[in-house]
């Protein structure tokens, strides 16, 4: 197979006006989602976009040139260009595919392509998170065991208003009692989606190994399996008319 | 029960610039359909609204007291603006019921609640339509023989770009060859959805008896089971903090 | 509507060979469960059988006069005759609703209608149990608070190997730490499935008032919506034959 | 990756008892299956197995050794042992890939894993049948046209009784004017599982290059992705015990 052409797209802004999120990732959460990534996928080709680069860095030709992109966004949703959520829903849509990270719930592709609020209760108090495996044989928790730690977290908590998951691959509960859909995989057109909560930008997440190779375990799952540009074409009979004789 | 309130909305352009859609629907397409299922379910409130009224007769107070819209748009989806595309969207998830019918596949409602191109190929040819019934036990096929056809349509053939439907109730064939899923359940947050092929402004479909019992049908098993605005909140933890002993 | 015909089955053997169960429920958990049924559905009638009678109390006939039936096993569910467990398949699929409580899961019946092996872990350690609502607006949750809690339960946890849920209404947490989709809805057939997880023999628990609603809530939401009892037909082609020309 | 282990099986009794399969079939239905998945994958090792072997040559090492089986059975369903269709469905739950053939929808294999009557309408009366894409991306379309032709077939119509299918990969139209949806994508545990329609022993239609390069695409597809063999495990608790501080 092809080398696997990953894009990581960073919001990259609390990094640089939170001293706490620019001591943790000082060269930006996009930066170190991308070696995590280099880590587990030592054949894929990560590079990554932000939010400040012109067209965000997601241009039509670098969309073309992605297999799997990764998204993390908290802050500026409404910063995102509604051209350039589109056009990443339609790539998508193509076949590409799309692990939505954490705050990414509420960004404007996410929400383009669930068609729902994708809401959900959060509390910011320090919890400890356990992921649970819900299907140990998922190529999502491959080299996971029975669940993982993070030792401070967000919380996240039900409800979180999604279409019903094709695949539930992690349950997640917190400290402060509540449990949460954590892993979640969906098809849309030809594109593989994964929504994975982790990764608070106050936290050392994307440092974590566990995450990181869920996170890795999801770009490959999500390799793109075959595109297709729809077009809503007005098509002309076979020759013949099939008609009763 | 209490008695279910359908709201219709009809683009109502076609019926007051093509003479043909003129002759079949002189009061507009939106009346037919209304009487069609105010024919079928006599204890509904029926009423319609259509784009040419302020906010398109959809305003936040009309749409609360609606149980369950039904939508046909063709030429002008865009001129339905994107505050009340997502307004009947927000309502939708809320609870509320919605039947597409026909070209609304291409509204701006439908697109925002699948998340996909709902595209398909489509051919203008005076063709006969079969509709197959998938499930007869389905309620949206209550009263339908195994199938009914329309001596006229415009043609809708695969691929349909839509998530997988949660149920199929219809296939159509067609004269010139074609296959299309014709009617096709969701549910979105609370809201129950029903795609529904026919009707085609330039043939009398709506006045057709199979087809009115088939939207009534679908009016009643779209009825509100529950409604939940949700609001992404942020909670506070239960008194007790659980932790390990 | 017409009255909603309930029957509640239980396997009736724990009540008579273990004495903590047989204080607990006297007179038999299907008792306690039928009690709470008409509690909160005072309209519907309710009526219990157990695998101790002919045909285990569920013959063709009473079958056919069932609504919704609620099945509560765990000990003895190589007992239940293969016949007996097909013919409660073969009505789900014609239209009747099916709860399946708690060790349910390894029931046959359920087994045969999930098609997986409905596999789970365990534990049996009385801890405390706490039932988040994933859906505030779903029938099932209806009355029902942000979640809700069981003083001592035994612990069922992920992974829980069954088709992906069509919707999610609770996921439970317990004190030793796991997580279980504990609420899940499917459609087979006709019929509609719900399998609720709490109810281990040894606890109180369906004398609990958040449980008993929850199981009268899922009986009305499991309502018959429609019977075909299908046979696979050979069928005649049209009049016509439909060809080229 | 590792080269694909395909299992054909094959029921083998109307090549011995039909004049007409013979000779269309001389060396058995299964061969030709085989034969066609060996030309499109020729990295693939392809072996047979009927159900006139010991343990219709399923046993549990054989199938601990194939990644992929293939099931086409029509008359002689019965003649399956329970025991060998219930470990045909332990090793599809566990990740092994099924594609069943036409008639193979009537098998216990494949009841078993969809729980529901997978009955639906049929005819014999040599029509031709017309098999369109529904989603021209899907890797298991791959190489095909908008749809193919087979010049004769048995016609299976709707209702087909099935879970509603995760994907839908294609839509059958036959001369004698029903649809029938005949290529459907369903995963149970980790197993992907396909049902493909065409293929009446009374015809030629394993010789066909579009039939036989779709089976080989979903083989591919059906690759197993991750291996997992549940057993409801009793667990301890971790170390410590979560509780309320």
């Amino acid at each position: 197979m092809n080398s696997l052409r990953i894009t990581v797209w960073g919001e990259n802004v609390h990094e640089h006006t939170n001293a706490k999120v620019n001591g943790i990732y000082p060269r930006g959460m996009h930066t170190t989602i991308a070696e995590g990534l280099s880590k587990y996928l030592p054949a894929a080709r990560v590079t990554t976009a932000t939010l400040q680069e012109p067209e965000h860095g997601l241009t039509a030709e670098r969309l073309r040139d992605t297999d799997v992109l990764t998204w993390w966004g908290h802050k500026a949703h409404d910063q995102v260009a509604d051209e350039v959520a589109r056009r990443v829903q339609a790539r998508v849509l193509e076949g590409m595919g799309l692990i939505v990270l954490h705050s990414g719930h509420y960004s404007k592709v996410f929400r383009l392509l669930m068609g729902t609020t994708c809401s959900l209760t959060w509390r910011e108090a320090d919890e400890r998170e356990r992921v649970w495996v819900c299907n140990p044989g998922h190529p999502i928790a491959r080299g996971i065991d029975r669940f993982f730690e993070l030792p401070m977290e967000e919380m996240y908590g039900e409800p979180f208003a999604v279409p019903a998951p094709e695949e539930q691959v992690f349950i997640s509960w917190f400290e402060g009692g509540e449990v949460f859909r954590s892993g979640c995989c969906w098809r849309r057109g030809n594109g593989s989606i994964f929504y994975f909560r982790p990764g608070h930008e106050t936290y050392p997440t994307y440092h974590d190994d566990n995450v990181r190779r869920v996170i890795a375990n999801a770009a490959e799952w999500a390799r793109p399996r075959g595109a297709w540009v729809d077009s809503c074409p007005n098509v002309t009979a076979s020759a013949e008319k099939i008609s009763p004789k």
